[in-house]
Parts: structure tokens; sequence; C-alpha cells
């Protein structure tokens, strides 16, 4: 699936800062996606564009500017529009996980077909016409009060939830190895008692001689890493450290 | 579930830009979070920072600054750390969604515990001191080839994810109303071909006199929104253009 890449193409509408052309071209870079068309920019890309594009500076020398939108879609069979704007006559508005669902199911059955999605001014987004040119509107689940994403932003959410899902079919996938604890009934232990317990058994194990010093190095993040497996509540982790207060206190009296 | 989201504390260490720290600040307050700590920064907040986080200055306001690691996460009952490092002595290594998966299990089970999100410096991320520190590393899916987000696009995608899982939750959640088409035998049409299809129908309606003046206005789009939804193939789209420009020929004829 990850195949699919170079077939999704970013399209950044009248883009007022160059910084900000860099930071989307970083964000696509990281995420596979390498097809950049910029429609009358109010600046050029320049300096401030390399700068911000670190390691995605390939997007930008390969970036295309042209002068309307409709020369950036006239080859695209898909569109999408990223917008957090109301409109008056509305698209179907999705979620990022929901288009990229459509995009793979598209692109499965159209496996040449190029797919463009629109991101807006920094100021006030796309208009009404440049979003009733959108099959569906990507609306991206944010807070009420102030949705208001910067647009290189918008474009790493975006690319990331399309390289999550297209990467995600791929046969090598992580998994987790551990599950989390959930029928706490008392509250869990806080990092510094965590680290407290640590020192305890620690103390304990030096007191006893069995930490050898080639050992030492390591012990603290072993201790913490299995610490963090138990997820002790409040209960367990006075029972331990008691137990091994007690443990320490008697290896050191029979010394 | 969103109820939960002040529980969430985002840790940034060592940051190089005060500028990231006020991106980061913005992307926190689209996904309504607000408890920001900062370890020992390289340069401290200022008008770079508040010029970055936009409408997110209040997370600013109340961030804190602390000297140490473990002054920001001595309250924190559960660590996660963004990475994109392999180290020597590995946590449990999950994504995003999975990760808002364990969160939310977690403040379901203590729902007054604080978990801390850690997230690197700029150019080093974190050092395996800091990585031992963490119950479980994030790693957000990305191109192998260049896998570096900005930090702050890093804390918008992880962000995002939770905003996104514990919005999910809530009733009102949007539908798609439309479904894609998966039957394709032929290519789909490009934009320019439904554009062509769109202007012919117009012109067609315009010859008909069926296109009154006070609808022209809102003809376009309400044509585009109809196309988008007939998701053509190049067979009907041939079809259809043929039909449109015969009915032309012959309404003007006729006229």
């Amino acid at each position: 699936m990850l195949s699919f890449l170079p077939n999704i193409r970013i399209i950044m509408i009248n883009t007022t800062l160059p910084a900000n052309i860099g930071s989307a071209a970083r964000a696509m870079h990281t995420m596979g996606l390498s097809d950049l068309v910029v429609v009358s920019p109010k600046l050029p890309i320049d300096e401030n564009s390399y700068a911000n594009s670190a390691g995605g500076a390939c997007i930008l020398d390969n970036a295309r500017i042209v002068p309307t939108l409709r020369d950036a879609i006239c080859d695209c069979s898909l569109i999408f529009a990223s917008s957090a704007r109301s409109r008056h006559l509305p698209r179907p508005t999705i979620a990022p996980t929901q288009s990229t669902a459509i995009m793979a199911q598209f692109l499965a059955g159209n496996p040449t077909a190029r797919i463009g999605i629109l991101f807006g001014r920094e100021d006030r987004g796309l208009t009404n016409d440049e979003l009733a040119l959108a099959d569906y509107h990507i609306q991206i689940p944010a807070n009420p009060v102030y949705p208001v994403l910067n647009v290189a932003s918008s474009v790493q959410v975006i690319a990331s939830t399309i390289y999550a899902h297209f990467a995600d079919t791929e046969p090598n996938r992580t998994v987790m190895p551990i599950t989390i604890r959930t029928d706490w009934d008392l509250p869990a232990i806080t990092h510094a008692q965590k680290d407290s317990l640590q020192n305890n058994i620690t103390d304990l194990m030096v007191a006893l001689n069995l930490a050898r010093d080639d050992e030492l190095k390591d012990l603290p993040s072993r201790l913490s890493r299995l610490v963090s497996r138990l997820q002790l509540d409040q209960k367990e982790y006075a029972i331990l450290q008691a137990l091994t207060a007690k443990m320490i206190a008697l290896t050191k009296k029979s010394q």
C-alpha cells in the first residue's frame, strides 16, 4: 500500500509565509509524500522555506508553483480539502482516518489515479469556491474553542494518518508486548514512589552483595522497566516498601 | 472522555528554539491540552514563543519551567516518551493510536492520575536515560528514510490522536453520508474532465432557458457536488459528454 504514496499530491493555496511551505515539505517527507504544488504563494520559496524543510529539501526542489488552483488539480481524480470552516453548500465532512480509508479504496480500484489534498491560507483557510472543488472535506477533530492548526501542522496530521493507514497493511507491524492493568481499586503510584522503591531494591541488592559492579550500570534502568511492568497501586507499594526496608535493616544488622 | 484532557501533561526537554515551545503550545491548545512543562530549555520562553503560539498564548502563560526531568514527572503515574530512536534496553514501543487506548484505559481506572508525555531535543531527541524513565515509547509511523518530525509536529500528531480518541466516544460524531465507488473497471475521470462535463451541462441548461439568473450563481457548485457524487469512469464520461454535446447542438439548431 505504501506504493500508493506517490499518487497523493499536497496542494497549498496562497501561502503567506515561505517558512510554512518548508515546514509542510518536511512534514510530507517524514510521511513519504513527495508531490507538492503551491498555488500563487504571496512570496516565493526562499531560504526560510529551505531552513524549515530540514531533510525535506528535495520536496521543495521538485515543488511546482502554479498560478491557479485549476492548474494544480486538473489531473486529479479525487479531491479532498482540509477545512475547519462550515460552508453554505456542504460536502461530506469526514475525519482524517475516514479520508485515508476512502483514498485506499479509491486507489485500489484506480491504481494510476492522482489524489489532491487542498490546504488553505494561514489566516483565512479556503474560500467557499475552493471548498466547492473538493469531493470531500477533511476536518481534523479539534478543540471547538480554538480549532486553528498551523497549516504545516495540518499537513503533518493528515500525512501521518495516511502513512499510518498505508503502512498498517504491511506485514511487519509493531505489536504491544504488555497489557495495561485495568482492575485499579486504589490509586496508581507516582513516579517519585516508583523511584523510591527502585532505590530500596538497589540498596538491598548492594547490601546483600547481589549487585556486581559491572551490573550496577544497567541495574537502574532494568529495575525501572520491571517496576513499570508491575503497575503497582498504593497498597501494593506500601507492602513492597515495608518489605524491602525491613530486609535492608535485617541485612545490615546481621553483617 | 474529554474531561480527561487536563490529566495529560506535555513535557519538552532541553528545547533549543523558543519558537518551538510556542508552536507546541498552539498544537496543544488546538487539541484541548493545557499542562505544559519545559525542562531546562536552552533559551527561555520569549516573544518568538508567543508569536508561534497564536491562540495558545494561555498555555505559555501557565507553562512551568523546571531544572530536571524528575521535577517534571514526579507526580506522574504513567509516562510515555515520543521517540524515533532505537535504544539498548527497549521498552514496549507503540503507535500513537495504541498509546491513546492505554491512556484511556488507565484514566478510566485512575481518574485523578496524571500522565506525562516526553518530547526530546530538536537535534538529538531523548537520551537513553530519559527513555528509560518512560513506561512506553510512542513511535509515530514514518518514512524510514527520514522519520525526523519537528518537535511541535510530533506534539501535534500525538495530541491530535489523543483528542480524536477521546472525542470519538462522545455522542455527536460526524458520519460519512456517501460511500465511495469500488467497482472501477475503467480509470476515474480527472478534475479537468469533470469540469468540462459541468460546463456542458450548464451550457445546455442556459440554452434550454432552464437556468434562471438568480440560480446561476449557485449552479456551478451544485453541479460540481452532483458530479462528484456520480464518481464517473472514462466510458460513462464519454457517454454523458456526447449526450450533452448533442443536446446543446440540437437546442441551438431548433432556436
